[in-house]
């Protein structure tokens, strides 16, 4: 790379002087029109772009999505293009409020056999492209100014005239002046004054101009600058749908998209996951899951977003990365112990509230809306606390760990992680759960049975209890339960313990129904020991739960 | 998905008023300081986080990218964070000109054990983080805005404390309320001011207000609103490196980041190509070559792509996307015809200017900049054109075909691909062209040797040809070679053809060299038919090129 880039490298632009721009105050409120330009520009971006069969599939996707305006195909280029075109008219797989849309160069020739490859359909939107920037004109084209909107009105010319050929179609006429983002503003607006001379639009029957970030050159403030100073001098504005075509090359095209929607636009063009040329068009599933998470309706709906991710790898060969926003398998997950902790206190608040009203630290969608499992939210590796060690628990077991023994035990597992240095299963971490709290064959004391007898306030314990391997009847008197277990563990030659606090929760429902007991005790020495008991029988639990604690103190 | 998602997702924040706002008339003129946060922020994100030898793999990588601010652990969280810092310190890996950076909670054990695992340090950042957002104060917290603040002054003064029994080191203090982005304004300011009445900075030793965007909420202009607010009224502005965080939870981090450079921000941090929590955290390669390409010096230096590409996907174990901006494998590759054909034209036009300046259709970078090689740009499938075609041509074999050969040819390439429906690769473009226009088996003109003699105007070419199969001597006069040849194959009862273009060229240099000849010529019916001849002599290029226009007419 340069030191002094400046002596390479250039602005592409100079920016549009708008010092009263509007835009950055406005706020969205509804959707935009969609185009769908996968069939078409992510198409022409693979190295081995669609076959029918994959083409076919994309497109009943995208119908099934709710887009209602899809571009096809750029059927004067190759065979297979136009049999596409040819094959959704003559199959009839064109819904009724759906229109197709294709691309044509602005060649007389070209435009004929456009129109021929959509002979017979309802509705169609005819898009021609000529570049416009002067980079094109001098370079790529070798013409002047008046040579470009030549260009451009023999093109649209000859639409009008192939359209009024075949009156039985609805048609909707499009036009973009290619590379308009780096094209001077006011050349972009005449050539695109001459394009409406010509169409002659209205209110009633409006044209389609399409604004194309052909290459993305600047930030998408300048962008929405551009848009803002086209929708405020084009003439007929009423009678102009004012649609943009963002690319990604600097990364920011759902940022241009949504800031050139605030500038004036009506309608966007783009991808699903920015599939196209290069780094790709815009991502149509973050733009309308950013308004659908703003509590604005999209108008498309993702309810499985594994399946269409599914669809979307396998037709055009290339991954939806793991970080992609609201698709990408990572996205919903948290692995820091402060994120996993704040989101378990979400969950909690949000049954608290019951409102519905998704508020949730660190996941601004519901990964349920878009038919994502709560599974993955929370995953365990050498970075995770205790938050997360226990969401693992009360979503794999159903146990709601005291708040104190989520910390002792995750301990235990950040040592596992340490360990390991590899992300932790739900398994990994019940199997270091087990060996820290629930019965093991080594432990000291194992209940075989008990019961419990006589009034209130002074109740007598009494078990069988394996100590040492040898099964004895031990016994201890107690204001409860808990208290008679301690007593009888004590005069057994148990350890003195100090029963501090103690909580218990049924962990499943009906016939199986099982409880789980936990109790935090002091010893002798001062040391706080963590107990936990599991069974059927409600008091089992506790007597297994005080048992569980003995046999710390002397692991 | 919902139909009506307003009831239950609202906006998270209400933007700050700031009709005055000034940033989106400014322009960005130099790099920011950066800092990168991959082996913290991007590791705690990592299904399994880095270990010592990956971490200090990508240190190295970070440094040798010209990184001078590199965020290293999180040293209280666990022993292997604790231990990277300790080995960064005692190896002595850190250069006298890098400060390395560490995160710490607001609890003063926590911020005593970070001290520790810096002791000894030249240089170090210490950052101290707490959540301020209403959200989290509620749900997360359980605590009012004055526990918050109290919280952070708490830490900061700890800070204070622990730094003065250090005094060996360079201490920076680095301040983030988490959940800036949606934390009331005047609350992020408040905090600020309190933390900064503790650390009381001057110019000369300033500190750190990293302003996150922890969960990116809302647009990037909104984000910009927030800083520039924050930047107008902080106190001490002098004083105060403002950094910002931005996440891409909406897509839109690049443009977060570069729009609240433009507000005011003096410093960002990220990670290379965005690993980070869920979405990931701002992508600094990008940022950085947004500027390189409009001529500004980023600071950061990334001269062999593929191999900082390889070294990140080995350590995190995620990919980088084929379209990602700068990195993606597809993104300086061009797959459709009018693109290729545009890319020709500016080489060629670059070529003739020769003043270094780089303006080229649909490439933004010189992908020579980054190590990349141009055999990328250009590919074929059934979307290329004849630009591209005769692109590989050249790229391939040198050879320069005039524009109606090229359209000839690429017709023949573009039914193969649409026939294989696959990317073709420049073999397979070459053996077409070879069955196209180069002498085969079974043609009915084949060249043996051939001599030219008489006087100017009047030459005599004779040949010996096997026409059919049998070794014949032909002959013919004319005012040149060309011409004999061709009266030469007439009288030989082969086809009349009339030579309208002739064009030849050296494909290479130095002993190896050869010269390609080609022919366009017109048939007795009418129909045009190109000739190509290689030969390391130029007349017999010549005749090779009349003779295989000849053999086409008979294909």
């Amino acid at each position: 790379m340069l030191k002094n880039p400046d002596t390479k490298y250039r602005p592409f632009i100079t920016p549009v002087d708008l010092p009263d721009r509007r835009w950055p105050s406005r706020r969205l409120t509804a959707a935009p029109r969609w185009l769908s330009t996968d069939l078409r520009d992510g198409n022409q971006a693979l190295a081995n772009p669609m076959g029918s069969e994959r083409k076919q599939r994309f497109y009943d996707m995208l119908v099934a999505i709710g887009f209602k305006e899809i571009e096809v195909a750029f059927p004067s280029a190759s065979q297979t293009e136009f049999d596409f075109v040819r094959h959704l008219i003559d199959e009839n797989r064109i819904p009724e409020d759906v229109t197709i849309q294709v691309l044509t160069q602005s060649r007389r020739d070209l435009i004929a056999r456009t129109f021929e490859a959509l002979d017979g359909a309802r509705h169609a939107t005819v898009h021609l492209y000529n570049a416009t920037a002067p980079l094109f004109r001098r370079v790529v084209f070798g013409m002047d100014r008046p040579e470009i909107v030549a260009l451009a009105v023999s093109g649209v010319t000859a639409m009008l005239d192939e359209s009024l050929k075949r009156p039985q179609t609805d048609w909707t006429f499009q036009y973009s002046p290619e590379t308009f983002c780096f094209t001077e503003p006011d050349f972009a607006l005449e050539i695109c004054e001459r394009v409406l001379d010509v169409w002659q639009p209205t209110p009633q029957r409006p044209v389609i101009l399409n604004l194309p970030a052909t290459v993305e050159v600047a930030m998408p403030n300048v962008y929405a600058d551009q848009i803002e100073w086209f929708c405020r001098n084009i003439s007929r504005r009423d009678s102009v749908i004012v649609s943009v075509h963002p690319h990604n090359d600097r990364g920011t095209g759902v940022a241009a998209a949504e800031q050139a929607l605030l500038a004036g636009a009506d309608r966007i063009e783009g991808c699903l996951f920015g599939n196209g040329e290069r780094t790709g068009n815009v991502d149509l599933v973050t733009l309308a899951l950013n308004l659908y998470t703003q509590g604005i309706d999209p108008g498309l709906s993702f309810p499985a977003m594994r399946e269409i991710v599914g669809t979307v790898e396998s037709c055009i060969g290339l991954p939806v990365h793991p970080r992609h926003p609201y698709a990408g398998e990572l996205v919903h997950t948290a692995f820091s112990g402060s994120h996993q902790d704040a989101i378990r206190k979400g969950f909690a608040a949000h049954e608290r509230r019951n409102d519905g009203i998704w508020e949730m630290p660190y996941l601004p969608i519901d990964p349920a809306d878009i038919g994502e499992t709560y599974e993955a939210v929370i995953r365990v590796n050498s970075q995770s606390g205790k938050g997360g060690v226990a969401w693992v628990i009360e979503q794999d077991r159903g146990m709601r760990l005291p708040k104190r023994l989520q910390a002792d035990f995750s301990a235990h597992v950040q040592a596992l992680a340490d360990g390991t240095g590899r992300e932790l299963e739900a398994a990994d971490i019940w199997a270091c759960f087990e060996s820290r709290y629930l019965p093991r064959l080594a432990d000291r004391f194992m209940l075989v049975d008990h019961e419990e007898r006589g009034a209130a306030g002074r109740r007598l314990f009494v078990g069988r209890v394996a100590v040492d391997g040898a099964v004895r009847s031990i016994s201890g008197h107690g204001n409860g339960l808990i208290s008679g277990v301690v007593a009888a563990l004590e005069a057994a030659g148990g350890p003195s313990l100090d029963v501090v606090d103690y909580q218990e929760h049924a962990i499943s429902r009906g016939a199986d129904a099982q409880a789980a007991a936990y109790v935090e005790c002091r010893t002798a020495d001062g040391r706080a020991v963590f107990g936990v008991g599991i069974d059927p029988d409600v008091a089992t639990a506790s007597v297994r739960a005080v048992l569980s604690a003995a046999n710390r103190t002397c692991a």
